[in-house]
């Protein structure tokens, strides 16, 4: 069968976003996404979607070309091609990525995240050309539907006045009623019965009352805190004791493979990561260590489905438990979660999705949560259809930003708010 | 796409075996294999093998009559078929399969050698439905011809006098001459350029020199020795001092990971095995330890070729090499593991296979090696076709077999020609 690769067409766009606030800032109004369209011999058309800042950008456009004339099914080439593209070594550091809280930056996590929205469009291809689901491609669904969880934000009302943006109807949440409402709300309209609470915002205290008020109102459903590594191993020790009772885990408490075994091994409680381990090569030394107990995979920056099977295979044969991490993303995105969740039967956690926060998408029918859970679609490919209008008006006002939102950058968005903030400096408790 | 499973087919078959010496005995005239064939609606046949003794076929029954009614494309879901299958605890034992070498037995690995036979059979069965190669459905190939290595044994001319069997034109090997003759002939019929000798046959100082002889007489060709765990720590440190220049690896001098570690520790010579990790369960001790420096991957007990490139990946995170053990096989499984092999990128060794020992076999065409690679073939399904005239009548002699030849055992062999053999004790020097 010739599925020779005719045209790769990228599509930059910013889509809304609440003024959901982290440990580096808040989210910008707009935060931007690339959008992946491979294009077969006799007009099959696949997508994906991934990261649009434009390293990423800068990374998938030499990539595309190389892509042109290959086979649409040569999965396992994506990686040799990616190899052959230069990453401009000014764009990574060992740092952690201040806008995504993604972990390390490397030129091969660079190259992975970019890799992902390719892998994501050629799986959709085929599945289309062979009249199968993408889950089908990749061995088959054990389950029919992927149980997410609730992701809380503590949240302004509203972003910065005099700032363009589009308004959501989830009010603010700054303290526990507070989160206790919003999550009342993600339990009425989608069905979670996971709650996982973004901290690193407030002083822990008030991140343990939140907890704590959570526990008391959905008791006995499983809880979570991720506070982005702003704790300092006694701090994240203080606060397993609080909460150890109630938590289903703790998520980065802090920062570093030695700091995060430090708190494994005195707690008890288990802690779960997207930024301890966030590589394949971070994953010996943490492993050994025993300084995770559930990696939280992003197919965008493991590099595509197929990688985070992978993944989800050695950590069951380390005996660590394996979920996902979510990063803001569309329907693209959740589908092919939704895909590959379903064929990992070692995925024993709800995943995390911020597709509930974002109001916009570039499908022409938004996927649904019932009981907290996303039906795996069985129609070939993702399942799912691109609004091509919809996409021209999001690309639109990619073209016409300044250039200010064409980079995630939480900070620089809270700076509006207070023009005297910095980034916290880490541990920041 | 429907593509129910309609029928299954288990064909045990014998097929003749050179009279090849090990540590723990020689093979027997015939060694029994399971040819595996899956057929589905519309008539699309796929064809598997994996091991033909009774505790596998006994498993293999009852797991074939689950299979009908089921989409061949669900290959996740063999292992969930697996695990409903039930194991007689009286055919596993944690102690080292006598007629295989094979490493551990445990009941998952007794599943996983029933699950690969069928995976095989779903992959080609599938490909041939969709019109792609295996490797194709694994990703693509990145490589187009996979590279063996000579498989050196000690053996006698013929087998012991009386008893039914074919005649192979090898000839004896029982010298540092012989199987340099021995050598000498794999690189002219088929072009190998690495030879492996399987050793653990005579004392250590015979089988230093076999080596010493094969390095002068191909100098700078990659030689590796592999004694299936005879040795002591101390016998395996000797043999590593003297070989250890010559050496591309030693493969599984001594058993069990702490004897594998303390060997890989003070040797510095790399540690290749397929008898210290052999499954899933193994790899956590192994790794951590450095016990083992080459996984040499078996997708009849890893459980198939998705499971082979899991473990791939797996060595590739934890930088360990890989590379594929064989045991007595047909041509089936060499395309299978052809095509598992090509798109492997951490493949950085030539594979092991018994299959020039193999006269017999139950394709066409029979595979070829052609300076020492076998092409990865294009067509679809694994690209090769049962001759059913041929499956019969290896068939017919496992029917009339007595029930002597149906378990490999090669102990009871050696024993007709010495009837004082006893399975030697480890470590044996």
């Amino acid at each position: 069968m010739n599925l020779t690769i005719t045209d790769v067409r990228l599509t930059p766009i910013l889509v809304a976003d609440p003024p959901l606030l982290n440990t580096q800032g808040v989210h910008q109004p707009y935060t931007p996404r690339l959008i992946v369209e491979v294009e077969t011999q006799g007009g099959v058309v696949g997508v994906g979607e991934t990261y649009g800042d434009t390293k990423y950008l800068e990374l998938a456009r030499p990539f595309a070309r190389k892509l042109i004339g290959r086979q649409v099914g040569d999965l396992n080439g994506l990686f040799v091609v990616a190899e052959e593209v230069a990453v401009d070594r000014s764009r990574v550091s060992g740092q952690v990525d201040v806008g995504g809280l993604r972990g390390v930056q490397t030129a091969d996590k660079l190259r992975l995240s970019v890799v992902s929205g390719f892998e994501v469009a050629c799986l959709d291809a085929l599945g289309k050309a062979l009249g199968l689901p993408v889950h089908a491609l990749l061995g088959g669904k054990v389950r029919d539907a992927v149980e997410y969880s609730a992701y809380l934000f503590y949240k302004w009302a509203d972003h910065p006045e005099g700032v363009p943006a589009e308004k959501d109807d989830w009010g603010a949440a700054v303290d526990p009623a507070g989160v206790v409402e919003q999550a009342r709300r993600f339990k009425e309209r989608y069905g979670f019965t996971s709650f996982k609470l973004k901290g690193g915002v407030f002083p822990p205290e008030e991140e343990i009352a939140a907890v704590r008020a959570l526990a008391r109102a959905f008791p006995g459903h499983p809880l979570r805190l991720d506070p982005n590594g702003a704790w300092s191993v006694e701090t994240s020790l203080r606060v397993a004791r609080e909460l150890g009772e109630v938590l289903e885990y703790l998520e980065d408490p802090a920062l570093g493979t030695a700091a995060m075994a430090e708190v494994a091994a005195r707690s008890g409680v288990p802690l779960a990561t997207n930024m301890c381990v966030t590589t394949f090569a971070e994953i010996k030394e943490a492993f050994t260590k025993d300084a995770v107990q559930v990696v939280l995979s992003d197919h965008h920056y493991w590099g595509g489905l197929r990688n985070t099977q992978q993944l989800a295979a050695i950590c069951r044969t380390f005996g660590v438990g394996v979920s996902m991490h979510s990063n803001t993303h569309l329907g693209i995105s959740l589908a092919a979660m939704t895909h590959v969740a379903s064929t990992v039967p070692n995925l024993h956690h709800a995943c995390d999705s911020h597709y509930p926060w974002q109001s916009e998408d570039v499908l022409t029918e938004r996927l649904t949560f019932d009981d907290g859970r996303v039906t795996v679609p069985d129609a070939p490919g993702l399942g799912v259809e691109l609004d091509r209008d919809r996409l021209a008006e999001l690309h639109r006002r990619w073209l016409e930003d300044d250039g200010s939102l064409r980079e995630r950058d939480d900070a620089a968005a809270m700076r509006i708010a207070d023009p005297g903030w910095v980034t916290p400096t880490v541990p920041r408790w």
